[in-house]
């Protein structure tokens, strides 16, 4: 699986796109909208009963619905290169399956307007290489917002008898990744070695919790979204599966979420490239599910960065948490 | 509600996008997606569960997944104009509600990569008046084919005593209009005075079958889309209802329908004009509902004229009727 970010930053602009990009094959794909405000495009493709059963690409991208425009950059160029679902007799003939999703970040760097386009898409798809992707305020990461802090993209991955599981997520939520209780992650009982490691919380604790809340005011718009991929072979409906349980890894790290201003939506993608599981192989998949989309929310919170745009500065929790 | 069409005809083109367009608060919508092969955006949304219960325009377009990207210049020109989910202080802050769903047209103008693009999403927009749509080969009916006859664009409207409902149909199905055992159209039982008149059929039943049996062989990817919407008050979840008849309606217009290789999807628009309908009265309007879709069909296939272009020469039913 192949990571792509684009981003814009600066001159009004606060706001990106990310590309995920399996083989020339595509990737077995399924999907699951739990939020009360979606931004999406051809997720009805991915229903079960449909004729489709691979996507060649899923875009990620700040911007609101209008940032949806970024996948047909994505398409167009996937066409070019002759990647797509098979429609007439010329191998040119395709149609390339990408499904999108995107958060809101309208507004943050200054300029509304400034948003994601086509343009972007394929720049995105243009960067996109195999290996661990960046994390923080990066691709469709680079406006979000959580709780008010500084959200992002982040990553995790977990290995199980079946085959891998990765998670990446655009963290954007009008809830906290933050316990206001302790100024700890929700996250942080499910991180590992592999993971970012969270700040040291300072000895005057009431103090910090009060920094927390004074920049904890959430925006009126939000999203958290991401793909959650496996090498183990999985139907379209586990795929579907697949993503419904990164939603409940979601819950364990935003409280709250899937609100009405959240329209937090993931897809599960299968690469196929190990056999499918039995039953209790494909458990421990979903429970790895799970799992890394919660990881890969506190990472994203720990990579983001302090950002000073004209839209504002939108401070992280590292930055918060050392005063 | 206002309809414009645009369309490309020549220079490897056979392709249009249509677009709906209720007044600037927008109508309630619901969405049913029936196919096996779907291409739409922003269906989540409407989902009855989410936060937006308006939109402020349906985009229906030619060129597959492709043509979705006519929906965002749609989007860019209803957010310059301010008319949007408001999302800031400034009303320029606002976010266009704009589901699309496209239809399987491509390389039947000759060139493959002759689609619809953001600007002619925009040309239809600004080609959208009020009153009767033209029909035929037009907008997102332009390079429509039905069970390898011409399909097109068809309308047809009903007057119920609580609201009138109307539907635009893009015909453009695997599916056959045609009752191969009588050479009459299916939905001939259902069209009304005001509907188009069939042409009488010659005396030589057998030639005429003949003739339309040849002119069938079915292209491989197709789909039916349409909007019906009335001014009667419903929720979104009626809208959905409302979506779903037209399903039912188009049943009885095409045989087969609703396969693998359709992406069959409607739209229901509720512009809230006149008051919410008592249970009998919804029931009237869910009846007319489906009988509209089926006219609309009808006088899509009626308006239908033979186009030659250099993709082929595609014959109406007319022509076909006539020898």
């Amino acid at each position: 699986m192949r990571i792509g970010h684009a981003q814009r930053i600066g001159d009004g602009a606060l706001t990106g796109t990310t590309v995920v990009v399996p083989g020339p094959d595509g990737a077995v794909a399924g999907v699951d909208v739990r939020g009360g405000g979606p931004g999406t495009r051809e997720t009805d493709a991915l229903d079960p009963r449909t004729l489709v059963d691979r996507v060649h690409a899923v875009v990620l991208s700040g911007g609101s619905a209008y940032g949806l425009a970024s996948a047909s950059g994505v398409m167009d160029a996937l066409g070019d290169a002759r990647i797509g679902f098979r429609v007439g007799a010329d191998p040119s003939e395709v149609v390339p399956i990408v499904p999108a999703a995107v958060v809101f970040d309208l507004g943050r760097g200054g300029d509304f307007r400034a948003r994601p386009d086509a343009a972007l898409g394929a720049a995105a798809l243009a960067a996109a290489v195999e290996g661990p992707s960046a994390q923080g305020v990066v691709g469709a990461g680079t406006g979000a917002l959580v709780g008010g802090l500084k959200g992002g993209v982040g990553t995790a991955s977990e290995t199980t008898a079946s085959g891998t599981v990765t998670a990446l997520c655009v963290v954007n939520a009008a809830g906290s990744a933050v316990d206001p209780r302790t100024g700890e992650l929700w996250a942080v009982r499910h991180l590992t070695d592999e993971d970012a490691t969270p700040p040291a919380l300072p000895a005057d604790r009431t103090a910090l919790l009060t920094r927390i809340a004074a920049a904890g005011a959430p925006p009126t718009l939000n999203t958290t979204i991401g793909t959650v991929w496996t090498d183990a072979a999985l139907t379209v409906a586990q795929c579907a599966k697949l993503a419904a349980v990164a939603h409940s890894g979601l819950a364990r790290a935003i409280r709250p979420t899937h609100g009405m201003t959240d329209g937090d939506t993931f897809f599960g993608l299968s690469t196929t490239e190990r056999p499918a599981p039995d039953l209790a192989g494909l458990q421990a998949l979903l429970t790895a599910g799970a799992d890394v989309v919660t990881r890969a929310v506190g990472n994203a919170v720990l990579a983001a960065e302090t950002v000073s745009v004209a839209g504002g500065t939108y401070r992280s929790y590292r930055d918060v948490v050392a005063g």
